[in-house]
């Protein structure tokens, strides 16, 4: 049982850990922290959170878990006064869909404030974002990856884990740099393609979009994510993105090659190869 | 009113038009023609069809509508048999996924031969294939495209979308030029880079596919196509799918800049651009 639950930001991620954290009774108490009082009344009224508060020292105290629910750029810029704020005692955990540069930066910030800080990110969501989509079950069945390293406090680690699966969710261990070529190849990349995708045939035949079919509409839903929250994860992801996007890229030349060639078999067999590794994914 | 309608090719469409056909009473009679005459046999044994028959000239034999509902490359070598068989106030349409070459074909064989054909592109369809996965409704609410030309029989085009509308179908024209670069842009492509998503992903990662998440397996879901049905279409509509891709190319080059040079305002502004694109598509 959490006595003090502080979480900062209430969007969609924020939103339904208060909510899930609520209906399992996971935490006697649970604060909510915002830059804007306005956005966090509708929690406050539903009784989703306790207390709410602008203020992030305020907010921080006293609690013994305490959760950044907010885009990964602002989790960086958060950290130094989380690291302050926080009772050396709390373990800190955050929803970023990058986590290489912020457990680095926790780190070296609990050298000098120490406090539990453990990675995770929870591979739930959508492409709309507010607390108003906040759904309790949001978490129920989702992978949440938490990624310790050798300086993370193995308690930390554990509480965090129990932490996601009391929300219904799977928990896989992966270090953060690995964590960040896993997400830029299967979520950034595909996102990143999904734009390419509609602004590529609106440039070349503006009249297809007229008749984007089930595929087309599958391949790039992704593509009406929230511009400010990509940015930030494109530019928080750089390297392993473009790196990603480089073995897409040796792809991409392979089949364009096959098809150009005229080469039926090897580009069936090529296709084949991929399928199988497709559907083994569900 | 159809009096016999023949079905060349009784898989995932043709089975479903069969279907569609019995349910709704559009035909008095339905022909199914296959190579194989076990693989008709569960059609016949549902009444689907009223007869199957592996030979061609023999189930195209009084029919006053036929459907060629094979492959791309299967339409194209067949269509001089077609030609020769079937009577010339029969109207012939075709569930091709590239329609330039079929329809130069069909019309250049009707100066000798003469018959009413007319292209149509049914866009529906699923990942899975083959008369078992066929269903009454697949065209209900999907769009098929009718591509006539100048040289195409004014009153073939009325019967075909007639046709795909007493199936539930919105029907829509292009001509056949237009059409092939509208389904490269928004379905060669597209499955294109499905595959090479899944490709680059686990070169570049192997670990990558154990915590594909939702968004990835939408965007990838199209890789579990046929590589038969698919070598074939991208074979069949080579020069319009290169050339979409040189303009996806482009974008990807876009953006790969913009997360580069780390601009965050233009990188939003670009994302922002193509979501509300994206997200006029519903």
């Amino acid at each position: 049982m959490i006595e003090r639950l502080a979480i900062v930001g209430l969007g969609l991620l924020g939103g339904s850990v208060a909510k899930a954290v609520r209906a399992r009774r996971l935490a006697r108490e649970v604060v909510g922290i915002g830059r804007d009082a306005g956005r966090l009344e509708p929690a406050r009224k539903e009784g989703v959170i306790d207390r709410a508060t602008t203020d992030l020292a305020a907010g921080l105290d006293g609690a013994d878990m305490v959760l950044l629910a907010v885009p990964v750029i602002t989790i960086e810029r958060l950290l130094p006064a989380v690291a302050e704020n926080v009772a050396k005692e709390a373990v800190v955990t955050d929803v970023g869909s990058t986590k290489a540069a912020i457990v680095r930066k926790a780190e070296h910030l609990a050298e000098r404030h120490p406090f539990r800080f453990v990675g995770s990110h929870p591979m739930a969501g959508s492409e709309r974002s507010g607390y108003a989509v906040a759904r309790e079950d949001l978490f129920q069945g989702a992978t949440v990856i938490v990624t310790p390293t050798d300086a993370t406090d193995a308690g930390g680690v554990k509480d965090v884990a129990a932490f996601w699966e009391a929300m219904g969710a799977r928990v896989s261990m992966l270090d953060p740099v690995t964590h960040d070529r896993v997400v830029a190849a299967i979520s950034h990349l595909p996102h990143l393609v999904a734009y390419a995708l509609v602004e590529g045939a609106q440039r070349f035949e503006p009249t297809a979009l007229d008749f984007a079919a089930r595929g087309f509409r599958d391949t790039t839903r992704i593509a009406a994510s929230d511009p400010v929250v990509w940015q930030e994860i494109f530019a928080a992801n750089r390297m392993p993105l473009l790196a990603s996007l480089a073995s897409f890229r040796d792809a991409v030349a392979d089949l364009e090659r096959l098809v150009e060639a005229g080469d039926a078999r090897a580009l069936q067999q090529w296709l084949a190869r991929v399928k199988a590794v497709r559907e083994a994914l569900g």
